[in-house]
């Protein structure tokens, strides 16, 4: 059973490091000045997937690797995790994303501080969090809930092969990621998420990912940034944590 | 051995998730106000690959993670699966099928709603079911016969590695993927079968995966959607058998 | 120690898989009416490298999974595979590529019937066999000198990590892809073959890859299909086995 | 425990072929008359990302398979790699990368040749070395910084999941890569950090990397090769260290 102190100093460096890769794919793929420049989706879902691969096994030898309240959530619905922890995961989430998204930010500064030329200026929000593609709530909504039943479900599912993931298994909350080949199968799970699922919303599925770069984004000095957008921060948070619950819920009744 | 009742259960998780993620990547990049729009095959070939190891992990536990007639039925002949259980097997895919086109169809809502526009409306039915380039019956029979023959063959040979896949091996049955391995190799597999042997039709290699669909587009009430083409449905669920049996055959005269 | 039988059926039916797999996705990006029309060089990387795993993991219980000429000369220099047995193995593999190409004809042949068309026929040699960029005999040789040697170096050394590959370990014969992960890696390294050392020649590696369609080619019956190139054929067949040597050597030389 | 002679051996092979893959890959998408022309970042990052898979566990039986002295310091500092042994890494990384690179120009000769043509001679040096795409030298330090920490901080904690990796558990040093999957998750973390932290200096994160191929640019007769920009060559030096020491340090207050 990991300690408190572990739980928070892995989920901090593990987040961070997802964060850095994540925001750092966004600013690679679509601020000027950088060899990515246009790269694509599939740059960007592999960006985001081997950032999960990256974060979660430095995590994990420390707290499990879960990086996201989703997940931290959706193990607690199915007895991995205990309830009593949750606040301290998330809050660790939360910090680590923020550092993250400000590393990120500091190894492309110079991309951005370019962004200040008039006529490249461009909104950078999509650089740290999440915006659909056409606004409409309720839909957002449904599509971030799926999305992230498509991440916790088969996460919770993929712990009853050889005791290996969140589930409620003997064991399970310590060494989800221990074997190599786990964090491996979850790194690829995402990048399918982001080929499959990601294009209405971009693919929040982690409140922690969208709401600590939101914040980064709002503090951070950057030349024409445009606006953090907070009416629509709610839905990458909520989405997701209903998703996780549905996710726990359908896993106990099918075991 | 595989309850039956786990069996369904898990066939119809697995193949909801497959074909959430395989419908799914097939709107991300074909609609409009997608963010993974025109992102191309190699984008498509991973989205169904890594469904195919999403569902296929995530159902492993409770029915072993066929997710596709033509896999039970090429397991059935060389001896891997009892036929009793062909029909429950089946009969769950299909449900599956029918269940993950309508998530991928609830997922990306909006994008499908924009269709209604008459400058961008589009025909739909690629995102849920197979068409051909060049419309020839034999040809594209052949054409998902070998397609499936390099899904099932290799399956039932890799079975002969150390225990695992679906071929006559004792206790080959159960934990067809139990050890992650096997389903990251069989989702590469799928990913290189969309690669290579994609291009004419489409590569069904799966009646399940092309008919559940279908039925999902002729049901859903989509704007604009256009012709459920049933006059070539017939190909991808014919084709994907005879490939199967096939594959059985040449792997029983090979050991 | 495998078989006569075992080595011939094995390597038939595993190189005709690679050579499947590798002239469909040449056939997949080149062909007009296929879906994977221009998927690029990526897609053809993984289209070649993502056969040799379906390959060679089908062949590895009955003869190890060479699949390639320069693979067993490698081998009988390493002396992990028996100087008496090379015949057979490329006879084997010789006769697989023959029946891939003519399987990959056979898939996409609504498509090469197409090609009679005036105005969009082409010459199809690129889709069976390799062609240089630039032809130019002594620097085309050191070309696939080179790239073979980055295939069958890391294979030789590969065999002194747990027993695996195909160096002078006991045992390392039987079960060269015995565990998937080895697998695995051997076709990601074909994929890194592919995209970084493929540019000059089109990277053949394997004699009997680039000889065994090459027939195949002058022998079907492919509209407009232009001519079969013999003056280049004995580089792809004299760069790998020499590769395969100097491979072998150093491996020698260094354990 | 390595000896002196594996360790040089062992080195030497395994950064050629990482250099001669990796500037394999940027000849390759960069030079006229090459079919992987404009392949873009992803190929970059994947022909760099399997160049580490196939040099580090070709030298995992011999050295361990570091090929970067940031990695040989960071496990130095944190308690892997005895200091003693620490320049004796080095000057191997640096003689093969040296070779590498010259691998790399031999294997694209032909296309190199063809630089002299006026119209369509270009400057060389991307291929070798790095270059940032605006030239701020702090924020370019920065970056290589932050994008090295990304490779050596994940690489020690790896170290603590089941005994591999380079950080300072008993054994560590013996066979960092000995079991296949630690080598593909390096070699996929390597992906990442070009996808996602590679657009503003091309990443060196690699001492040797950078400057082995910088003197061999020098030395190659290469035509219209343009400068060798040795006022930049520091920073893909001192970067990656820093970024190296930070990564230990970290890890040491961590467990």
């Amino acid at each position: 059973m990991y300690s408190h102190g572990d739980i928070f100093v892995g989920e901090v460096i593990g987040t961070a490091i997802l964060i850095l890769f994540g925001a750092g794919v966004c600013a690679a793929v679509n601020l000027h000045y950088s060899k990515a420049k246009a790269a694509g989706w599939v740059a960007v879902s592999f960006g985001w997937g081997l950032g999960v691969m990256a974060g979660a096994y430095t995590a994990a030898p420390l707290s499990g690797g879960h990086l996201n309240p989703a997940v931290t959530v959706g193990s607690a619905v199915a007895d991995g995790t205990e309830w009593s922890k949750v606040p301290l995961y998330v809050l660790a989430q939360m910090v680590g994303a923020l550092i993250g998204a400000v590393l990120a930010w500091a190894l492309y500064y110079a991309q951005f501080a370019a962004n200040k030329e008039r006529d490249t200026a461009q909104p950078t929000l999509g650089i740290f969090s999440t915006a659909p593609e056409i606004r409409k709530p309720a839909a957002n909504l449904v599509t971030e809930i799926i999305a992230t039943t498509g991440l916790v479900l088969p996460l919770l599912f993929f712990g009853r092969n050889q005791g290996i993931g969140i589930g409620q298994v003997p064991g399970a909350e310590v060494g989800v990621y221990g074997s190599g080949i786990n964090v491996l199968l979850v790194a690829l799970l995402v990048v399918g998420i982001g080929i499959s699922l990601g294009g209405p919303t971009g693919y929040a599925i982690n409140p922690a990912r969208d709401l600590g770069p939101r914040i980064a984004h709002a503090l951070l000095p950057i030349p024409n940034k445009g606006s953090s957008d907070w009416g629509y921060a709610w839905i990458p948070v909520a989405g997701p944590l209903i998703g996780a619950v549905l996710s726990g819920l359908v896993f106990n009744a099918a075991f």
